[in-house]
């Protein structure tokens, strides 16, 4: 038994646990590497989809948070965040409402990729008597939402700018596919050109004589290059406050200190079967550990493997030798992506310097309208 | 736009539809299936989580319900559900605390593989004044918990029997390999392999000159097997009421009729961005969709595939030319793997013939401890 989870007894499994200590490390690490260039950081709040989390991420600078829907940003604002930018399209009427309603309580940005929407949004933030920011997204790389580098970004802003309820604030443009490209080389080259890309359509709006203070984008694994080059204004790292697996291959700085982030996020596990000498069967499957980053990984017990072994179970063997583990024994697993693992849990237990400090509440897992 | 989905244009999405026409179809075909036989159901909450579903399988015919974990037990005996079979051993103080207290108002039973953990239930039922029924799991080939096929189970069985506040009431032998074997002659090779191993272990208890009246397991897809073979006595079938991609393409009946089953479970999806001619973006990813049994496919609409864009976007493109889809429109996916995507949504929009009735609670979502 790990003597480390001997503090965890009370704490019933799986359950999602977060060292406190280390959020902070990850907060303040990256918040000091942004202001150090001067940018903002508005910290993506769909890797951890928890106001308290998201309170400390303001506390200690950021400018407010991301979110990637509508049910996200509205859990943030009931937890007390009152600038949140919205990273993906709202559309329809039911949408649209939600927003203008949000709205009325918390500063709200919006993307837009699309006319019909920007129409959509004027009127509806018109007849509600609100202001909604709007950036206009542009696709530079990821092939999902956003219009093309070039001339369209510049048209949609100036349709935003006619608009007395809409404010064009600036454009984003994320990449989300180098993001864990190991190398910081080989990302850095894709950053930059997915930023060119983007300074193709901020030179568009620019030239079209509108202001636009606001460039964003960017994630955990390009922000140490986004710190050096300029083109982003604000930053939306999410997953470098809880980590994961997935991220912990990714080298996120050039200056010996590779990998500088903590791992706050685990799950903790028990052993509920002992089937054969070489085999533990653990509480933990795909309805507590997203498998669409890979297999989870052993905390701290070198040479043990976890692999899925359905719904609610799990399966672990030794590479070394022998395992182990007994009936009840507790390890710790880490995610393979953290995002879609904190979406299946109602709470983190919280603790600080191995000691148990309470549970927090996930506001908005599952939030996915 | 599909016409068919005018009818949910104030559902929100995504949202987690349940057509529920078929899903009382899905329910009476395998409840006469099993009653014919002169079997009885007793089937896997897990796969719905919501009380309300299973009250129906219980007004038609079940005995009661199997659970995959205590939390699950938990929602169904709070919903209404006072016999349950938890099929996963349950380990540790904490849960067979709640083990003991659900025991106070709902008949439990539960599986259990070692001694330790028999010598603790017995305790505990002892200490709290209730009675639990127990079963032996068996590893029947799924290579996960369970005792090896043999005398072991007549050893656990008679240390149950022994017991005071334990009833000991027969075997479980699951496996869960073999139910998306495709071919129903396949999968009745397999089937039988695993129900021999079982048949080892019950002819061991009733040599032991124990009474021994349930076999329990089986799933959806051993179903057609089981029902003529004799050696179960309860089925646990769980995805067959909500259907998915993958036991879609599973053979589940010999008599011509090899797809008896409906598909009632859909999700409602939204197209938010179309960046190209030929792909539209809709709002559903990985967290509103599991990817651990593949990618979701479309319904009714040939041609169009769905892949996932991360987190929160998927990507349809058409494979047979122009993708007549506008924003806003809504789709229908169908979901490759029931279980873990009903667990990401807190409700089910309830429909009968094309008209929304209202929304579902998914009580146990989320209850893996």
């Amino acid at each position: 038994m790990n003597a480390r989870l001997d503090r965890f007894t009370d704490v019933d499994t799986p359950a999602l646990l977060l060292d406190l200590d280390q959020v902070e490390h990850n907060i303040d690490r990256y918040q000091r590497g942004a202001a150090s260039a001067g940018l903002k950081l508005r910290p993506h709040a769909k890797a951890h989809k928890c106001s308290a989390v998201g309170r400390i991420q303001i506390e200690r600078g950021a400018v407010g948070l991301c979110c990637a829907k509508l049910g996200e940003a509205e859990a943030m604002a009931a937890g007390g965040v009152r600038d949140l930018l919205v990273t993906t399209p709202v559309i329809g009427v039911l949408k649209i409402r939600r927003l203008v309603e949000l709205a009325k309580s918390a500063r709200m940005a919006v993307v837009v990729d699309d006319e019909s929407n920007i129409a959509a949004l004027s009127e509806a933030a018109g007849a509600a008597d609100v202001q909604i920011d709007v950036l206009v997204e542009v696709d530079v790389g990821q092939a999902r939402a956003g219009v093309a580098p070039g001339p369209r970004a510049g048209e949609l802003a100036s349709l935003v700018a006619r608009s007395r309820r809409l404010r064009f604030r600036g454009l984003q443009g994320y990449q989300g596919k180098l993001q864990a490209v190991a190398s910081l080389g080989d990302r850095a080259a894709l950053v930059r050109e997915a930023m060119a890309k983007l300074r193709v359509s901020l030179d568009g709006v620019r030239a079209a004589g509108l202001d636009c203070p606001v460039a964003t984008g960017g994630g955990t694994g390009s922000f140490p290059i986004d710190i050096g080059l300029g083109t982003l204004t604000e930053l939306q790292p999410g997953s470098y406050v809880t980590m994961d697996t997935a991220y912990a291959k990714v080298a996120l700085a050039s200056d010996g200190d590779a990998h500088p982030l903590g791992q706050p996020l685990t799950i903790l596990a028990s052993v509920i079967s002992r089937p054969a000498a070489g085999k533990a069967i653990v509480d933990v499957g795909w309805k507590s550990a997203s498998s669409d980053g890979g297999l989870p990984s052993v905390k701290d017990q070198s040479g043990l493997i976890f692999e899925f072994a359905g719904d609610e179970h799990g399966s672990i063997r030794s590479t070394a030798g022998e395992l182990n583990l007994a009936l009840g024994d507790r390890i710790e697993l880490i995610p393979s992506h953290c995002d879609t693992t904190v979406n299946l849990y109602d709470r983190f237990a919280v603790h600080r310097s191995g000691r148990l400090e309470g549970f927090w509440t996930i506001e908005a897992r599952g939030k996915s309208q």
